[in-house]
């Protein structure tokens, strides 16, 4: 049965997903890059940048599972770029290069129509504009039985949590305080939403929390 | 040199320190006991209650460590009681029966004045009406150069944090959400107060932090 899942999604101590004032120089707002520094290590993460090495323990095979089975993905728009509002051209394809480390259908929520943009690789980026339930029945088609991911961002999580639709989430704790930015849980009452399977695993450079329905 | 220190402090997964509505029954607040499950097989805690046996992991070494060295305690008011308002009387001697488990003066912050309490055990409860600064000058006159434990609550511990007092804290995670209640680290910037040496430890029922200024 084909699973919704959040994982590697980093927060700090104090439970923020990302920085503050996102731009081109800062994709994940202001000193969010931080959260992510657990990943840069690992042997799958340097795979995906065609690179040798890298550390096999524990973090490794959280990023290695993350990509295991996966048949679509989901990402808000803010993930997806800095651009705001109508799409002026075609010409910003992600974060990611010529070939996105996707290599499925990625689905990403907007208010702005575009066509889709197919990139090296397999990975396609399809533009919704009818909501986050539109995307969910998209993705669930393109991902024929596999699991769909909901890439991030915060808001992107926060919605499809509120609504019911995530399975299992995997959230990475990096030993950081940010002090401000977008928090993950704020005001969301995640045992009333039926998150009650939790478990803990320390990392090499993170604090690695499963979280599921149960 | 003596320190202030925060010393198995429970948090939530959600970062929340104390959870809603304390009272008589739930002096923790709604759920609140739940983020100290950890605590209770310990050696350590079993060891106070006069109870044989107990678990020596982890989760027991981050007990004993808490008790060492210690020279006095800073309470806040709704830690030591569920008493609100003038003190009717001298009835309450807080939660902790005829011997408490500090053993050492423990002054508390309220806002109305009271006699000196002495325990069995060498326990005195001193009542501070001067503030944070007087309570902090009290436990080190106290503490004679031994460290000083801020126990908490959550707003006691936010207080000594803004005021530059605390030099170490130990925040136990729980696995477990609260969903509401108070926050410890909400709106504080931990990395602008100097909290920059941080460690994570994964123990038997909680996920260990370290914190301190650096």
């Amino acid at each position: 049965m084909s699973k919704v899942k959040v994982a590697c999604f980093s927060i700090s101590l104090d439970g923020f997903g990302a920085g503050i004032r996102q731009n081109l120089t800062e994709p994940l707002g202001v000193r969010g890059e931080e959260l992510h520094e657990w990943i840069f290590p690992t042997k799958m993460f340097r795979e995906i940048g065609r690179k040798d090495g890298g550390n096999e323990g524990v973090d490794n095979e959280f990023v290695e599972k993350s990509f295991e089975n996966m048949g679509a993905w989901i990402l808000g728009r803010n993930m997806f770029g800095p651009v705001r509002g109508p799409w002026p051209d075609d010409e910003w394809k992600g974060w990611w290069g010529e070939e996105p480390p996707y290599h499925v259908p990625v689905f990403v929520l907007t208010n702005h129509e575009r066509k889709s943009v197919t990139m090296k690789g397999g990975t396609t980026f399809h533009f919704i504009t009818g909501g986050i339930e539109s995307a969910m029945e998209e993705a669930r088609k393109a991902a024929n039985g596999k699991d769909i991911r909901i890439g991030g961002g915060v808001s992107t999580i926060r919605q499809y949590l509120q609504a019911g639709y995530i399975d299992e989430l995997h959230i990475a704790i990096s030993p950081i305080f940010l002090g401000s930015g977008e928090h993950l849980f704020s005001g969301m009452n995640m045992t009333a939403l039926g998150y009650n399977q939790i478990q803990i695993v320390a990392g090499e450079n993170a604090t690695h929390m499963i979280i599921k329905k149960g």
